[in-house]
């Protein structure tokens, strides 16, 4: 049986560790993914002067700041890519690439991406367009796929899904020099829409056309109606009222994702307050039981 | 005329502070009101681990980053109490002792008081009972005047009304010595009820009963809807939408005044909303305007 975690905190950026460190006080088991570089964004800002308290300071500086906190508290980042949330019933399922967590409660943090989806993407999402190549593999056994990756660190999952499809093509969205098995072919072109009948059959370039069976979009994040299907969303934000309380019950959202905003100490201060909605959620549940 | 500001911001603790933050940012004519000491409560700490970026600190501790914080934006802290506000429609105009204040927006960040309210005090507000005895002063000319004082700085007020009452009683909260004029009768008791037919006529304390003519309760802070005739409460607090917007236009709030959780960085990241919601109000009105 899995490990059941009262608290799963997908996100570290200021809000997801905002809602770590309340977690910890309340003494609360907890878990919070993400990246041990704390936030991409975070790390953007050139000289940040409206977080109370720190004036003056880089994105970066506030980085090192939060990670000296999260040491003296033992707060551990777990470095894993939540694929899919599922709700069920009594806890939550969190899909990782090859492992699935559990937990009572989660805490939406994932932050906003200001990636458009493709034209097709939504349409064909689960009849041949994914995000989690890892997850999906089997589906893909002698087949041909696609893969659009934002982020370098995508090469990794191409190789493992080469090592099962009849061909992969590759269409790096990243300005980084490219590193993928000789087996796979590297398409140097601009995505624009996903065509098909029932199931995707291909990719429309700008300059060519890919006849593919599967089409795996790796963005840096995923947006939140895709990460745990049912959420009720406000257009591209999570709907939460002021206890940071989602339409799913024992599902709290914090930060950018809920809407602008965009900026830290809100963020920061909304982690706080999920985490202890969070808190009283459990509390409730356990006299409940009791 | 009144010097007209963008935006009064009233109180300064961290709701308050994060505001004047980002109101100076977006180059608005802001003042804040409250102490130079920041926040009675946030002094009262001694060991505050959450607030993200800051680790094991004390209350005073956090007060002197913030002060370092407001210093380098060159930010000041008006100390004036702020005792009515009232909606002039396009401006609101602030009773502060002796001075009235205007400005466009405001956003209340007093905090929370957890004083309850005298037996009869609503009911005989504004017929005897009133929170500022420097602004009634001339109502109670040669009549007699008590004040119930819960902070020592209170005996000025109590000093000044008695050069114009023929008589005052002086009901200290407070442990440190009292020192008054000697014309003012000091009464050690505690106060329970206040009575009257349609104006008020005594004060009923444990030991005894003060025939009089006014009562002055003289707490650190007001509760929201004596402040501002008019907003809508939700139970104590102030009702607010996620955007920190309050029933009445151009008046936002941030805070332990909104409601619990009561934390310093809830109080900081709402405070972050209300500034940024009221610079985009301003904006607006100055479009309709042009
Ligand atoms: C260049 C720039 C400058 C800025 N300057 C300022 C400024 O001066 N002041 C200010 O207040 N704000 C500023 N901001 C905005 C600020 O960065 C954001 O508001 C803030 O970072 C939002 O915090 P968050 O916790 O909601 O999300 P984020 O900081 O975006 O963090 C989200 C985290 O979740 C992780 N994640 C996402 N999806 C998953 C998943 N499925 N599984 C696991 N982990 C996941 C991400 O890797 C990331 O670490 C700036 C932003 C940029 C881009
Ligand atoms: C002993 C103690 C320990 C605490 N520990 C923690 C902790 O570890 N972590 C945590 O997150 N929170 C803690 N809190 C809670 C925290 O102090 C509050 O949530 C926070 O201070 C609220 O900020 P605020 O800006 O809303 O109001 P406040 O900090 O209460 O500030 C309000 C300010 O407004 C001023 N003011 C009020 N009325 C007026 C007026 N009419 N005119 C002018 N000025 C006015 C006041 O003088 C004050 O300076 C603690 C509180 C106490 C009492």
């Amino acid at each position: 049986m899995n490990e059941r975690y009262d608290i799963a905190i997908i996100g570290s950026g200021p809000a997801g560790l905002s809602a770590a460190l309340n977690a910890s006080i309340r003494n609360k088991k907890f878990i919070v993914f993400g990246t041990k570089e704390i936030s991409n964004k975070l790390v953007k800002a050139h000289k940040v002067n409206n977080y109370l308290g720190f004036y003056g300071k880089s994105g970066k500086e506030i980085r090192d700041e939060f990670a000296k906190h999260l040491e003296e508290m033992n707060i551990e980042i777990t470095e894993e890519k939540i694929n899919n949330i599922y709700a069920m019933g009594e806890y939550f399922s969190l899909m990782a690439n090859d492992k699935v967590y559990e937990a009572t409660t989660i805490i939406l943090a994932t932050g906003v991406n200001f990636g458009k989806l493709l034209k097709g993407e939504e349409e064909f999402l689960g009849k041949g367009v994914g995000y989690c190549a890892t997850c999906d593999a089997p589906l893909y056994r002698d087949k041909v796929v696609t893969i659009v990756a934002y982020n370098k660190h995508e090469e990794a999952e191409a190789n493992f899904i080469a090592s099962i499809a009849s061909k992969v093509y590759y269409v790096p969205m990243y300005k980084e020099e490219v590193e993928v098995d000789s087996s796979i072919e590297i398409v140097n072109d601009i995505p624009l829409e996903i065509k098909g009948e029932t199931l995707v059959s291909k990719l429309v370039l700008k300059n060519r056309e890919i006849e593919t069976d599967g089409i795996f979009i790796l963005r840096d994040s995923i947006s939140p109606g895709q990460l745990v299907p049912g959420l009720e969303l406000d257009g591209s934000h999570v709907e939460v009222d002021r206890s940071m309380k989602t339409n799913i019950e024992g599902c709290f959202a914090a930060g950018d994702i809920v809407g602008a905003p965009y900026q830290y100490i809100k963020a920061a201060g909304e982690g706080n307050i999920a985490a202890l909605s969070a808190v009283a959620y459990l509390d409730k549940q356990k006299r409940k039981s009791a």
